[in-house]
């Protein structure tokens, strides 16, 4: 297992694939990928987003103070890679890729009906770090489709089908199989 | 796609599956699974990290200002899931799970040489939320194994296996298949 440095750098992986719905102070919708995105406490639920200054996403949420994250199924990994590569600035991109809207439970921003799991945030706290503004949001409600979810509640990863990305090898790929559970198998390893 | 709400909470997905090395004052080593973790910045590079206030790791990365971020392979999910499931505390999770460390380049903290990507990390600040500790932290090198480097040095996501974590879920899955390039085939949406 030999190791080669790579220098500082961005390379990580894997990370969410999400789209950000947001909304000007017309009301006017404006989606974007995002996938610098991880969940931080849950004291309340609380999701860090890091959006770069410029992107028109950072000041509708900046002036507005809530947004959705839309988690993307693998399916439309096309449109979220267009949702990253242009800017609402220049772009409807709701237009271009087809995806509808829906409105949310508790904030102004829509849901993304065609992502699987949408989580409603509502922002506390902006930290600069650079030419990104990381935002930090309380998860207010969160959605989910409803055939992805059985009779006792528990929610189906293959339904939900997620987008993984890999972030520095510049990849989406698709989940491939269950390994084990969390929170249980790991105690095998205190029986052998 | 007719929606049901799950309420505020944590269910987030897909997330990285790693593991945080760290040294307390002694040198001692700590190694600890960490899935809210995430890229922040690219100005510097800069990795975000949330730790509960009581572990152990959170202490000596407190105490320490370093630590390493190990990216964890599919083959490694019993190994991963026993580290957040025992406090470093009361247990030696190296003894237990036979994970083997090796130096750091630039941190006291050492790499897990079973895990594929690396990325040494100097703590720059920290936010509370909660019970949580938002660790904000400059990566300063980035180590991958070898193997996983083609002679362009572009590194193959096959060979380094990440295991995802589906938060909320609690499952552990491997990568399926490769669905698309990003920031390129978005743009075939334009000329549709």
């Amino acid at each position: 297992m030999h190791k080669q440095l790579l220098g500082p750098g961005i390379t990580f992986f894997p990370q969410p694939t999400t789209l950000v719905s947001s909304v000007d102070a017309d009301g006017k919708v404006n989606i974007m990928t995002a996938s610098w995105v991880a969940m931080v406490s849950k004291t309340p639920p609380t999701l860090a987003v890091s959006l770069h200054h410029q992107r028109l996403s950072y000041a509708n949420i900046h002036q507005q103070g809530e947004f959705v994250v839309n988690v993307v199924p693998a399916d439309l990994a096309l449109a979220a890679d267009y949702c990253g590569l242009r800017s609402g600035h220049q772009t409807d991109k709701l237009a271009v890729t087809g995806l509808t809207t829906r409105r949310a439970s508790k904030v102004a921003a829509p849901l993304i009906a065609e992502c699987p799991l949408n989580l409603e945030c509502r922002l506390t706290l902006e930290v600069p770090l650079g030419d990104y503004r990381l935002l930090l949001a309380e998860v207010v409600e969160v959605q989910a489709t409803a055939s992805a979810i059985d009779a006792h509640g528990d929610l189906d990863a293959a339904s939900f089908d997620p987008l993984v990305y890999l972030g520095g090898i510049r990849e989406y790929w698709s989940l491939g199989d269950k390994r084990a559970t969390a929170y249980r198998d790991g105690l095998q390893l205190e029986k052998e």
